[in-house]
């Protein structure tokens, strides 16, 4: 019999070397959100077996640049740093599944191994990237955008030498409601190829998952104008669901802790 | 009906974003490989289900480091190289399988994201590094070691902001045999993690698989002598494997494709 | 007649391409500073011409790590915030000059180049590593330690992959009064190297500085118990440095202006 | 008096800590090396004082992609090779100085900070970027294009998120010659600015440099046809040296060493 433990590989006697802690997953983050709307027939494209397009609004769409820090049970890795804190950029289309008002995620690109990892585990389909954004230190000097009206915040994504996008948000007030586009549940695939000849078609894992969280805290939120452009690259195609129109933008903090994921069907 | 394709996530329309294409992958390399002598119970703790120690030469392992050229069919990654080159630190311990020699990689750490997901595809547990291998040019001069006796190669390996692991290879001769630690088939575990609550201990996909590949093309093998040391970090257990003897060390290129897994039995 | 114009290599006709911007600079950032002793012998030992042993207090020193944003006027960087961002762990040890009480900068990293040779500018000695800093983001919640009795902040730093420095700070109550190993004006040596054969050790550029700035600001200073570690390398030398005797840890938001120095004297 | 030694920042009792060790420098790498020429007016408009438009032959002009092995005295570097490795691409464009035909280089970027450090000494306008070039490893397999007729070898070159430059050369055959857009002597600019307030434009290092090297080597040369593509960014002006015409591509190992430097004149 063998002792190996631990919640993804390594695998080791210890069970301390696995690149994904076991969950529970504890996570706060600065949100850069931009609503938009792209060519409806690229979002049903991007869109799973299970899902349907969202009728009411097609085209429905927002970018989010989200600036993270992060921990399991313990919090031990917020003294390490480098295994906490990561940035992302992701993509969410909205969607009906079974007559639910749902949003997924097609794209979305990632700066440390183990955010990548863990994603994969819950059905987001990471990429690495380098991916940066606006912050502010709560300073009245030139270098801080401040939370104020005027003041403007940044993200950029860049993969395999190439931006990939970059937007903006232009702060004007408190927003009353916050952001929707990325409001109703997030339902992903959880996907995991299979290697024998053969069957490279038939993958190990290939399910419609349903996000869950708890213990969720968000700061106000505040709005203004946004900007967002996406870029090309000849192995990338997020650019299908560049915007046609935009919305409005939205900066605000946000917590949760994951350590459940509901599966809704095999596909 | 859904029309998403691609060999791994994120899987889209055209079929052309995976980080993972599709196989047969390709792969050239240059390899350093040092064999040594683990403590036998420490390597005999890291086996997985089904592979029992190597009783007639207790501790037998390898480390490798190998910097990669690789590519899918068309070979279009080659000249956009980002996409097509990473290194990688490994090490191999050495079992039986139903009385048969084998092989399994317990620790490897690799720099680029492709090469990460398309390891854990094929069984090894891969995490981010970034891995440093003493180059030759063919030139004969001060910068370059050559293919002679007396040059020494160099290996490093560093993940999360420590290094993890050095070797050296110092030439001797052409070697009659090349190494042999790392020969036997190699046999490693697929693992993908649920995050369904009150399952994170029954994961999704577990078993042990045995690699397969053709088309192997190698150079010829330096041997020499060979120095190896392995650093601890928090999250690692990699040093349970530290040398506690130390046998020859190899340089050469090789070669092969891949397009094939066998599964051996679920775990 | 040459129209290249720039305040940094490289001058190009529309001045834009500069790595360093003209001055003005305009910064924000997260400290992290623990004051501590080291070896009076040691200390001495790294003082350039001109700076004599600070005797009211021998081995005097700091570590600092600080998560910057920073701008050149217009601030057009900051919503570029791969152009902004940067963050430096560094070294200071107390000296006299010509009597007054002065610091000055003996090991320094920091993680993007035009961070490095702005530094180069002003008399720090930069080198590229990589630097990470516990963050808070004003939420309540357990990814985040937040400004609090019992929150710990940690940094590290490693460079050419290796880890060369860790500290921790864990708050107790807001300082009365801030840290003070650093706090005395920095004075340090701007150096360029000559390449001229026979003349390698006659730099064109060898003279003590001292830091000018304005437009200071402050957060409020918390401060705490602190640890801290330095790491060897091969090929450097701040462990010579390494504490005896721990001081306080502090925490606290720090910005303002740079676009003057004062050379005190060639060297 | 002080102790303080070595031959670039941070000087240290102990001498060994400088980002760039003493000279000699020696370096192989293997060259892609595209020949083309660009508008002549954006040539002579980066051309710095002292040189003179190239009449001859007006925007003659080169790409080249180097990926580079170096060491100092004694070697140690080689068996650390993340001190040892780096990539770099840069332009050069042909002029001339009192009568004399010379290339300078007014655009390069380098991936490692010592590199970058040891260019701007000799006169190189280094900026940090990620840079990439297809290798061969000399295995007759599909990962590994071989130096034969029909090889495509990629170079591609990023900073700061974006994609600055791609090429490639296509071989067809041992060249007789080898590339002469790069062969005249190098004539570049050594530059380093002053941060006292008011004398920002007097830079305390403004000098024009010629290169000198010994002990080289140079492995046959392949050629070929080429493709050059330079990609603009707000902060970057290289794209004003895009090609207007194609010449050929080049394919070859050098080596060199590097311990001297003419001062031609003060700018």
């Amino acid at each position: 019999m063998t002792g190996l433990r631990g919640y993804s590989v390594p695998r080791t006697p210890g069970g301390r070397a696995s690149l994904v802690p076991a969950p529970p997953w504890h996570y706060v983050g600065d949100f850069l959100v931009i609503e938009y709307w792209a060519d409806p027939d690229a979002v049903a494209a991007v869109l799973p077996a299970g899902l349907e397009p969202f009728a009411e609004d097609p085209g429905r769409a927002a970018a989010l640049f989200v600036d993270w820090q992060s921990c399991s049970e313990g919090g031990g890795e917020l003294v390490d740093p480098s295994r906490s804190q990561y940035k992302e950029f992701f993509l969410v289309v909205n969607a009906t599944m079974d007559g639910e008002h749902v949003t997924t995620c097609p794209f979305i690109w990632v700066d440390r191994d183990f955010a990548l990892a863990r994603g994969w585990v819950q059905g987001f389909p990471k990429k690495l990237g380098s991916i940066w954004i606006t912050r502010t230190f709560g300073a009245d000097c030139l270098a801080d955008p401040g939370l104020q009206p005027g003041a403007t915040f940044g993200g950029t994504c860049a993969a395999y030498e190439r931006r990939l996008a970059e937007g903006t948000v232009t702060l004007e007030r408190v927003s009353e409601h916050g952001p929707t586009h990325n409001d109703p549940p997030l339902v992903n695939v959880r996907h995991f190829p299979r290697l024998e000849a053969g069957r490279h078609d038939e993958p190990a894992v290939h399910e419609l998952v349903r996000a869950r969280s708890r213990d969720r805290v968000a700061s106000p939120v505040w709005e203004g104008s946004a900007t967002l452009e996406l870029h090309g690259a000849p192995h990338e195609e997020h650019t299908t669901l560049a915007p046609t129109r935009l919305g409005r933008g939205f900066r605000f903090t946000f917590a949760y802790t994951v350590d459940d994921l509901e599966t809704v069907r095999q596909l």
